[in-house]
């Protein structure tokens, strides 16, 4: 694909930066926003052909914001790609001479036993993004910021320490969004849905998944914003290779449920 | 309950202070911290007899940090109280002379409507807390913060608005932790537990619920942080008026589960 309008959750060199040149020829138009509701919002109105979205970390989980939007935009999940998060230190300066360290509280949690290690009585100042963070640190000399290798690219930053996270397998899964899903079954796939307010609703919904032998992988709840304290249910699922099974519960799922959405297969 | 040691999510005048100070007589000590991790950690250390943490937001959803915190201490919920969240305008100077805002993000979000129409052209400054916000405003004098009434109070700063959100029904439920929970049953409980890792199992467990009579609330899934992509439940129920359906329904899970933590009722 190429000559495409591709939006991301940025600003430039954040991981999602990373997922979409990995997933994306670099021929293309990449578009860096400031809010993963803007990335939606890009693609909705034909500014975006594609959008680029955090949707599940291995250690934090589901990043609820994506989910919502899918709730309340009637936009679709085109493909999926993982990529490792390795979180590592970068300055203009050398280790010794390093005073204070920039950082998005995240990732300072993520790298805390490294920190605690080599950076015992250190100033951190909190930003709401690491490249906010490599952006301070290029006016301040003797500082650094966490954030990702093309960060250091980016803002030309040198890495003093690669791979300082403490959990060694933190991979994020990215949604690639767009108006339409691709008609064919990869290997998972996800619902939206709200059940009727009466006792066992719920229930019955996941003894449709029973019953047409679809096993469910994932199952969250959601606000619905629309009453106080009523939800909405998230399902990913793994496709049957029996593609019967697979119609047979999004049919039943569509009869039985309030609202049901079906987001794509990735 | 006078004489105790309460730590909370702070700092000071927080929407967690506000939660505490609604809770308990103000004959209490309150010990303000950075993180939830830290309110968890002062009640195991007997530094704190209870804590106070965010757990849900009626619009956000589940507080993630929270429920992971279960998963890795044995603390148990005692109580819970709710608040209603309302925003507020802080500032030293009158809205016309307001030149810049300092929140965090979620705030603005939460706010949108009311500074699109009334400031749309100023410049937004992001903070990692409210609080941390209305610091930066007492020495900022053209500025105001986004925060709880509280937050005029404490540091000194006029409501310039009232109840500037965009969505009028924003509550956010507490939980009240101790090393204990009360053995009483009150109207809700919540558990949280693994299955085994076999197709069904989750599905089985569900329907020790149905068989039992109990109606769950609310089912949200969690990484384990044990294996890549592997997750622990977490169930809300209602507990029965007859007592030996919630009884039955535990030890029928506690059977089931690989892993299994009752959390209190509430």
């Amino acid at each position: 694909m190429e000559n495409k309008n591709i939006a991301y959750f940025g600003p430039k060199a954040t991981f999602t930066h990373e997922a979409a040149l990995k997933y994306f020829h670099k021929n293309n138009n990449f578009i860096p926003v400031d809010r993963i509701e803007d990335v939606f919002r890009k693609v909705i109105n034909d500014d975006a052909d594609f959008g680029v979205v955090p949707a599940e970390n291995s250690i934090a989980g589901t990043i609820v914001d994506t989910i919502d939007l899918f709730v309340q935009t009637k936009l679709k999940i085109y493909d999926q790609i993982s990529i490792e998060i390795i979180q590592n230190l970068l300055s203009k300066t050398t280790k010794e001479k390093i005073k204070k360290i920039y950082s998005h509280p995240h990732s300072i949690h993520q790298c805390s036993k490294y920190l605690l290690d080599n950076f015992p009585n250190i100033e951190y100042i909190e930003s709401t993004s690491n490249s906010k963070a490599a952006i301070l640190v290029c006016k301040d000399p003797d500082s650094a910021s966490i954030g990702p290798i093309l960060c250091a690219a980016e803002y030309g930053l040198n890495v003093i320490e690669k791979n300082i996270n403490d959990f060694k397998h933190n991979e994020t899964k990215f949604f690639i969004i767009s108006k339409n899903f691709v008609d064919q079954l990869k290997k998972k796939s996800m619902i939206i849905f709200s059940v009727p307010n009466v006792p066992g609703s719920l229930f019955h919904a996941l003894k449709i998944f029973k019953k047409t032998k679809i096993n469910m992988t994932r199952i969250e709840s959601r606000p619905s914003k629309l009453k106080k304290w009523d939800y909405v249910f998230i399902i990913e699922y793994e496709n049957s290779e029996i593609k019967s099974r697979n119609e047979k519960m999004l049919k039943l799922m569509q009869k039985h449920c309030d609202y049901f959405n079906y987001l794509g297969s990735y």
